[in-house]
């Protein structure tokens, strides 16, 4: 059922040196997924753009003086607010701005994004777009949008279970679902993940891909993760969450940030 | 006191872009600290080395042959058995092989390390080294060495609390502490963090300053974070828990990873 808040509009950041990878399949699967869905789809693969993954005194040409002490937050700021970011950013901004739903693809490195992704991330998400606001958490620049990760990892569902050895999967995204994504407005959907990606026979394929199928399936519809919203949960002044909701929970951690209403 | 288990020898890896920075200072201090307690100091100033921070197929170039699918995994298994790693990526790994510490020094941004750093972990940590190990998570290839996180924020100890909007600082430390550090063997010593860093008085470095002798004036004492250790505390078939230890704990999320007693 299309409504107003219907996802139209999907840019997909890949993060994955070869194409003819799972995740390449994966990417693959997903456009054509969500195209078949009548929804228009553009992809930046970061590494087939070769994607300068560092932020330097060259991300601002203009603002900044060559050899002058570099304040990434200042010069950031002041190079976003006068338009003269660099070219590949400001192509990835425009993009950002298209979006209705962001998916960031990538393979699970070192618990982490690959340098390269978070390489986009430090770079597209500029002070004065997507922080330095003071809305965050739930409102901000891109609020209304809504954001994906699509990941694999090496370890086995039951290492990422909530007593696996490498921490469960929800608290390694928290800094990318939490941090980087509702941190800027974005709804964060639930994360399509795929374990054990490099022990994945062949012949399994076919059921990784009837996995994203039904994670495809009624998008529009996926419940956003209920993190809770700096503006209505914590205190202005100590950004805490307010006394009266951690009284009333048995949470720690990351999971104390997440609505169980 | 000089014990057999003194460090003697400290690697830093700084990623930060300009050394006259704050965390350029810090580094500075730290060095002239370690060094007046006759430390052997080396180090790795990635943006200054102008650092390569994406895997690519040009890291295998002997044992890869351009062109054809890229499976990072086992080709960096292969280069590094074949002893055909790059000549920047071998000298990180000299120099790890060389340390009693590892620091890794940078400022704290989206969460994570900075894209640079992240790239030096995804080239220099290849596998053979540093993971496709049968030990890992408290044994494995750096087992007796220590490492150490040296980070600067830009929200105040409050957002970064239990309770904070951030999420606490310990859990998102977690995925490079344990997931970087502790993975490869490493003992954790607590991290150093300088908060609110962009809003810091030069007035106030000094305090700061007075904070970082604190840290290191018993370095060889430091205690560890307590980790749980994969031999001994998780099922090796699972590589979850073991179930008496989560039946006596009222932990969750990272922290249910971390000895208690």
């Amino acid at each position: 059922m299309t409504t107003s808040n219907a996802i139209k509009k999907v840019l997909i950041i890949f993060a994955h040196p070869d194409r003819r990878s799972l995740n390449g399949s994966l990417l693959d699967a997903t456009v054509k997924r969500l195209e078949s869905q009548g929804r228009e789809v553009k992809v930046s693969d970061l590494y087939g753009m070769n994607w300068k993954s560092e932020i330097t005194e060259d991300d601002f040409p203009e603002t900044h003086e060559k050899g002058t002490r570099l304040k990434v937050v200042s010069e950031s700021l002041n190079a976003f607010q006068h338009h003269k970011l660099t070219p590949d950013v400001v192509a990835e901004q425009e993009k950002l701005k298209w979006a209705d739903l962001v998916i960031f693809q990538f393979p699970l490195w070192w618990f982490s994004l690959p340098a390269i992704l978070k390489g986009w991330v430090e770079r597209v998400f500029s002070a004065g777009l997507a922080y330095c606001l003071p809305e965050r958490y739930g409102n901000g620049a891109f609020a209304g949008k809504k954001a994906m990760v699509m990941v694999s990892t090496g370890g086995s569902d039951t290492h990422y279970s909530a007593t696996g050895v490498n921490g469960p999967i929800d608290d390694i995204l928290f800094p990318i679902q939490h941090g980087m994504m509702f941190y800027t407005g974005m709804s964060v959907l639930p994360p399509f993940v795929t374990y054990a990606a490099d022990f994945l026979a062949d012949d399994k394929l076919d059921s990784v891909l009837e996995h994203l199928d039904n994670h495809f399936k009624d998008l529009d519809s996926l419940k956003p993760i209920a993190y809770r919203k700096q503006a209505e949960d914590y205190d202005p002044k100590t950004k805490q969450l307010k006394k009266e909701l951690v009284g009333a929970s048995n949470e720690k951690g990351f999971s104390l940030h997440i609505r169980k209403d």
